[in-house]
């Protein structure tokens, strides 16, 4: 590894947030899962969780992956609603599902900042009423056009870009989150041998 | 048309954004194109340019489309560089590329409540040199992740809401932007006929 690529996953790594996550429900198209997942690693987001409870589980994204974000994000997959949200739970406060509901407030009102997880739906059923209330609220993208709809993936990275404007406002990306044997089980990962690792 | 529909027009309408307008230089994916103008139909974009030199010219948005978004956006369609610059120049004041250079600045630090076109380019090349000499400066959308690209409908869905939320906070949805002959024109286009019309 050369000493720029290096210094690169390093400063990539000292920008990972570990308070905020993307999590999709019954997402189909490939296509939008790889957008996610480049959008989620543009603004620092390290994991994902991926649920199927209603289609079959991805295949695409395991190691031998050549899907180039998804090599840089750790993907939780799971086909139980329950388990999965058990485990977000462990390490997130809020759960914010994307539903066009009446209680909805907007993305511009939401606090990104605290330690969130955003569920965005099928792309055809959006997210589903077991998921629905299974969160904590909802929120919407406001629109004010004549097309009521917006791909998942741009949704997405609307909501996760207005997440890192916030965490820019708010110094999140000053310092480094992740930290001890977190940082090194995922340097690790991405190459980066290490010394004195654990 | 029912009463419902006029008044959903007519709302659409009233948020409609003259001062604001999305260029697509040499974009060829029809499906980002089609990504591109929901994003600016859900922010209230009403005009965007699509400026085609060094590819065909794009044939789906003419009279007949079927494309949904197309038809409530006014598309302009250039081959013609000078003539697309200058008919920006007529109605806008600065015109910003999205080009990854020294200069660029950040899009959470550009004012996008002036009069301003923002100019995305071809997904492989991105903004050509020339049209980036034509332009009055560039901006950047942060990333911090180890991918160093977004697709091109992401990147115009992220920059044409983080307009949105200046607008929105700035009060430019609050009243009425189009008016008069223009307003007509529109709304007549739109399917609403004018007891009063021009």
């Amino acid at each position: 590894m050369t000493s720029e690529r290096r210094s690169k996953i390093e400063k990539v790594l000292s920008k990972r947030q570990n308070d905020l996550t993307v999590v999709l429900e019954n997402v189909f198209d490939p296509h939008n899962i790889s957008a996610v997942m480049r959008s989620c690693d543009a603004v620092g987001i390290q994991e994902i969780f991926v649920l199927t409870t209603k289609i079959a589980r991805h295949e695409k994204w395991g190691p031998r992956s050549s899907s180039s974000a998804a090599k840089w994000l750790t993907v939780h997959q799971y086909t139980d609603a329950d388990e999965c949200f058990h485990n977000i739970r462990q390490r997130y406060d809020r759960i914010l599902t994307t539903h066009l509901s009446s209680d909805a407030v907007s993305l511009y009102d939401t606090d990104l900042t605290q330690r969130i997880a955003l569920v965005f739906g099928n792309e055809h059923a959006g997210v589903s009423d077991e998921i629905r209330a299974m969160a904590d609220g909802n929120f919407i993208i406001p629109q004010v056009g004549m097309i009521q709809s917006l791909n998942i993936s741009v949704a997405c990275a609307v909501s996760v870009y207005e997440a890192f404007r916030q965490k820019l406002v708010k110094g999140h990306y000053d310092s480094q989150k992740i930290q001890g044997a977190e940082y090194n089980t995922l340097s690790n990962q991405w190459g980066i041998e290490h010394e004195n690792s654990l």
